[in-house]
């Protein structure tokens, strides 16, 4: 039912079968209210939404057995996939709700939703652990009473959701115990607050705690998030789903979504958007305009700019450009940045989604760029690579200009100059040592980086612990090296102690023939 | 003629007074062929362009003296300010023109210019120095030609242009030779080489040794720049007009451009945009068009991509968040990363445009943002501060969550216990020392930053350097020291050393009625 077609980071663009078609993820579902939209569904559809979201108990509320007659995808005028909210934020806002888990769940079955709810208790931010450890108890009492209820028969996609909040392994429990039931889907609960107070680091530990305990097999779904300055991010660490109200909810407020951030509509002198509506109007003319009418045509801006984000996201995806799509977005606020950097620090958890290969550059710009998975990946691959090669003789060589390495002149002669098997390779910032055979694996050859990234400190001091374990695991019987002026001093302190080569000559001085000749001599001798 | 609302960094918000309207900048015009234009004028217009870019020398080969009589602005079809381009374009990739500089200056004097070229001999970056020299000094005699030639009597705004390619003397010493004449405004050519070879550092370079020998307050023109991701960069470094012919040049080669850069349109699966063309159509489709509608719908979405740009720019300059938008689109590629570092690195030359105000949030998020101007004014501006105030008693306090600090509890209670004059302040990364009575100055209490920058060594290395240059300054009498737990031991270490407290009690501990009434004892000691 979920299939998945490409994958970068945790993130993947994906399909969803459901009973109204297609769901291509990630995907944005702008929420509809079943009673009381401002903006008709065919319009939304129109700007290319193909999936909405509405509450399901506002429509019993509202509309009770009609809907179940007309079916809510008649209710709400629109016929793609729906999913639907079971009254679990009304719970979070109110307290509580009329209505029980098992009648609202067979509700939603009943109307026709696409994808449905388990009416939960959401663990507010503020609560204390033991509030927190009760909602998730109850949410998946309330999810055990669901599922039991309808049984095997069931029409719509069942979503579990996550509870837990601030509590990491509240989170973690939780979507443990959620993976043996079985839905088809699952959902982190609610974000909403967090995302206002723009903790987005905490926002990433949560979705990362979720991740560790789901089955990668079935889709993410995030309440309540509606900007998009968070939704790369969140769909890097294995989000596919999100919903939100915040569209219609800003508009109302006089907020104008941007790429950075929402403005109030009378500070922007200037529309930083290409949209149907920013590209017919100026900001005074919007600021002027009837206030129905301006929050109608804000909350279209608002929708696009979910949309672009969606778009430029699975494109970035697409291109295994993901990183660099959420490094920059996130340079547009230091929260935003550090839950960037905390993403980087679990980024060995990635390692398993990102592809091995890519055809684009590997763009290194600055801290924590050395973290990513694709180069994280590269030292365990040469300590690998090196295990079955110990103790014979080691020749670095410097990196030289051609990509890979292995096409090399200096390779090539080096490499057909001993009768006995020689350890033949180069060594560079960030990865450490690079056999020449191997070079021309992905990314060695890709690799674009700044020179302050080389010699940040902390990109030279996990350098140097990875060429330490490398070089240790290998061994050599004796080293020749050939020293390059593109490396720093300290690298040649280490490996002057580590190897105590047999020479360094300077890479600057040094002719290829002769040297290969002096190593043949030492050998001889 | 020139006049500047709004300042960031060495961006600005200006208007240029011209025949046909004013020109507000930063502004990008649309290359528009005096003879072969696909996209109609009109439509650039309606797409929010208010000035356009034609070529002269095409006009005159094409149109003669028909363009006298008709004028350009009806030859090509365009009501609003038009720059015209000289020839020297056509000098650079044909080595010649048919044309001498006073002549081409009367015609597009003649054809109605409103901001007209002098025929310059365009530096190639390929060029040794000498053949660089040779055309400074070709294109300063053009100079001299045509505007000795044309005399007082000017309808045109004359733009001078700054050549010297990537010999950056020879920039700032052509651009001093061109301030002494009377041009409106200046112009840097040629960055199209420099822009195809993404080598965004020298592009910076070039633009900050051009902006340090030219006058402020006129205008400056940036030739050939056709794209979004180093515009803001540009204009933050003081570039205030922009054209190019990228939007059809890219089209007619199948090239979509995106903020991080263009892409084949074969190669997208998704359009990151919501212009008018990309919201109504998808990858696909767009691909499948017949070539001249393909080149029709990639060039008007081209043009939308550099308008948005510039809109962004805009409203990032006038909110005073033009850094933060630049770092934000520099993390798209390495060498524009390496570009907004060098950036960085020449800060001090903007401290003088960036404003010493600004109602939002200064945002550090990594470095080199504590590399800002308005960072590294406060500074000196502490030293000053200090140097009416030395050999005063010193009371460092921890920083505590009021902001300002000057509102705070801690500081009403310690500046009315002593009699006598008292400094009192508090140490914060990246600032350094904060009397408390300018902490309400900005930025001190509207900055955000991330614990990682704060922790970052090379933000630490330039604190701590701060720090001893203002303490030394300081000189204070004697010196009483809550330890706050915030700071780092280093620092600690330091102010032992500088100042030799003559207490320091940790802040978890103390209770300031305690430490006043102590320090009180020792005074009278």
């Amino acid at each position: 039912m979920f299939e998945v077609r490409e994958l970068d980071l945790a993130g993947r663009i994906g399909r969803i079968k459901t009973n109204h078609g297609i769901v291509e993820t990630p995907a944005f579902l702008p929420v509809i209210h079943p009673a009381n939209q401002s903006i008709p569904a065919r319009d939304i559809r129109a700007m290319g939404f193909t999936t909405v979201m509405t509450n399901s108990y506002i429509t019993f509320r509202r509309h009770g057995g009609d809907a179940i007659e007309k079916g809510i995808h008649s209710i709400i005028e629109f016929d793609g996939p729906i999913m639907t909210d079971s009254g679990g934020y009304q719970i979070l806002e109110y307290g509580k709700v009329s209505i029980g888990p098992l009648e609202i769940a067979r509700y939603q079955e009943d109307i026709g939703s696409d994808f449905s709810n388990v009416l939960d208790t959401p663990t507010g931010v503020g609560g204390s652990r033991r509030q927190s450890e009760e909602s998730v108890k109850k949410t998946l009492e309330s999810c055990r009473i669901t599922m039991e209820g309808l049984g095997q028969d069931r029409k719509s996609l069942w979503i579990g959701p996550v509870q837990g909040g601030k509590y990491l392994d509240l989170v973690t429990s939780s979507a443990r115990h959620l993976s043996s039931m079985p839905f088809d889907m699952f959902a982190l609960g609610s974000p909403t607050e967090i995302m206002e107070r723009y903790d987005f680091t905490l926002l990433a530990q949560m979705i990362i705690s979720a991740k560790k305990a789901l089955p990668v097999d079935k889709p993410l779904h995030l309440f309540g998030l509606g900007h998009p300055l968070p939704l790369a991010m969140a769909v890097a660490l294995g989000c596919d789903t999100f919903d939100s109200a915040s569209y219609i909810l800003y508009a109302r407020a006089g907020r104008y979504i941007t790429e950075t951030g929402t403005r109030r509509i009378q500070d922007l002198e200037y529309l930083p958007c290409v949209c149907r509506v920013c590209s017919e109007i100026s900001p005074r003319q919007l600021n002027e305009l009837e206030a129905d009418q301006r929050e109608n045509k804000i909350a279209i801006h608002n929708l696009y700019m979910l949309k672009r984000e969606i778009e430029a996201t699975k494109q970035a995806l697409r291109e295994g450009r993901l990183w660099e799509y959420i490094g920059s977005k996130a340079r547009a606020h230091p929260n935003l940045w550090a839950a960037f950097e905390e993403l980087a620090k679990n980024s060995h958890s990635f390692e398993v989604f990102t592809p091995s290969f890519k055809s684009r550059g590997l763009m290194l710009s600055s801290y924590p760029d050395h973290l990513r998975p694709e180069i994280m990946r590269t030292h365990e691959r040469v300590v690998s690579y090196l295990s079955g090669r110990q103790r014979r003789p080691l020749l670095i060589l410097p990196e030289g200009r051609v990509r890979p390495f292995v096409y090399g002149k200096a390779y090539e002669m080096a490499s057909s100059a001993f009768e006995i098997p020689f350890i033949i390779g180069y060594i560079s910032v960030p990865v450490g040592f690079v056999p020449g055979e191997i070079s021309d694996v992905y990314p060695y050859s890709q690799i674009v980086i700044t020179p302050a990234l080389q010699s940040d400190p902390r990109v030279m001091d996990q350098f140097i612990k990875v060429l330490t374990i490398q070089l240790r695991s290998l061994a050599p019987s004796m080293t020749f090296l050939v020293r390059d002026g593109q490396l720093d001093d300290s690298v040649y302190d280490l490996l002057k102690t580590l190897l105590e080569p047999k020479f360094m000559i300077s890479g600057d001085e040094y002719i290829l023939e002769s040297t290969l000749e002096r190593i043949k001599k030492i050998l001889d001798d």
